[in-house]
């Protein structure tokens, strides 16, 4: 909108910034108006930090990990499990599992799930690399933490099919009704893993 | 939290994006992962567009606009109305009402409403350059586009009590119904104001 009374330039921001997920047209305004405000705080800092992180973040050859460096600083940490890894679609869901603080272990990220709707088959993710990394000595566990979804499930058997008759075990996580949550607005589904899977109180 | 997963300067990235309003801790990560994944399209651009702004944006010297040129774009169009001087309390609410395309004349930007509480005067808002302006040969009208807050309209009363005597009219926002609102959900002070102030059908 803002053409008619404000610079190219400023309008050339908020568009920008509305392409950041979480953002609509509306808060791109006025993330851009904050940043304007902010100019010496924030907007000289945010603008270099996107230049070093540019220059600086690479992919994990081995898992996959977005990090500054190559192997990443989970791969190279010696104090995590090596017997375990734990697969996950995207790195957003490592950081969510790192966050959960319930394993010490490293990651494997597949960089999404197979989706024959989509065309993503087993080729378009990094299948082949967790399988060898799985037939390494001192792996003995892959916990699959992939989504609950159809593409999430079908990847998961996929993992199970492939390593099939191979010393690695292959887990997944528990469903089961989410800590907080009410009872009263669970779906079925859920409400009928979590008694099957009830555990002893 | 994602020191341990990834570098600094990721970490970096995400707590200045969780600065932006509309974006928290959650969002900002998102944000980030989705900067660097799209690192040609967004993320040069992103960081190139907040340079270009930082150099060239400035506040114009008579209304308070944000724009890339002193005077704005909106003082020196010559096809708005110069008789009527739109008052608003930030640049946010100059976009808002600019986007309503009700009136076509020039604004003045207080920077703020006085707010006792706050320590915010007189003194700490463009009120004096404003009642010069007010003072001008062709200004007839001001028009207090202010919050219906209490500041918002303590700012009001400042501003009209400044300029009464004067050949100025000084008038101010309609209250009543929002279009598309229901009196269901109305409050009682907002549904008052709109049947005292009805119109002719």
């Amino acid at each position: 909108m803002p053409t008619a009374v404000a610079g190219p330039e400023i309008e050339r921001l908020i568009q920008l910034l509305a392409k950041l997920p979480g953002l609509g047209p509306r808060s791109a305004r006025r993330a851009a108006l904050h940043l304007i405000k902010k100019r010496e705080l924030l907007m000289a800092p945010l603008a270099s930090a996107l230049r070093i992180a540019m220059d600086k973040i690479v992919i994990c050859k081995t898992c996959g990990n977005i990090d500054t460096q190559n192997p990443c600083t989970v791969c190279t940490d010696p104090r995590r499990d090596q017997s375990i890894i734990v697969v996950v679609a995207d790195v957003a869901d490592l950081w969510a599992v790192e966050r959960a603080h319930a394993v010490n272990a490293r990651y494997h990220v597949l960089g999404g799930t197979l989706s024959p709707l989509d065309g993503v088959g087993p080729q378009d993710l990094s299948i082949d690399a967790l399988i060898s990394r799985a037939h390494g000595d001192e792996v003995k566990e892959l916990i699959l933490a992939l989504n609950a979804t159809v593409d999430g499930q079908t990847t998961a058997h996929y993992i199970t099919e492939l390593l099939q008759g191979s010393n690695v075990k292959v887990t997944r996580l528990a469903h089961g009704v989410p800590v907080g949550g009410e009872l009263d607005y669970l779906d079925e589904g859920t409400l009928s893993a979590a008694i099957k899977q009830r555990t002893l109180f």
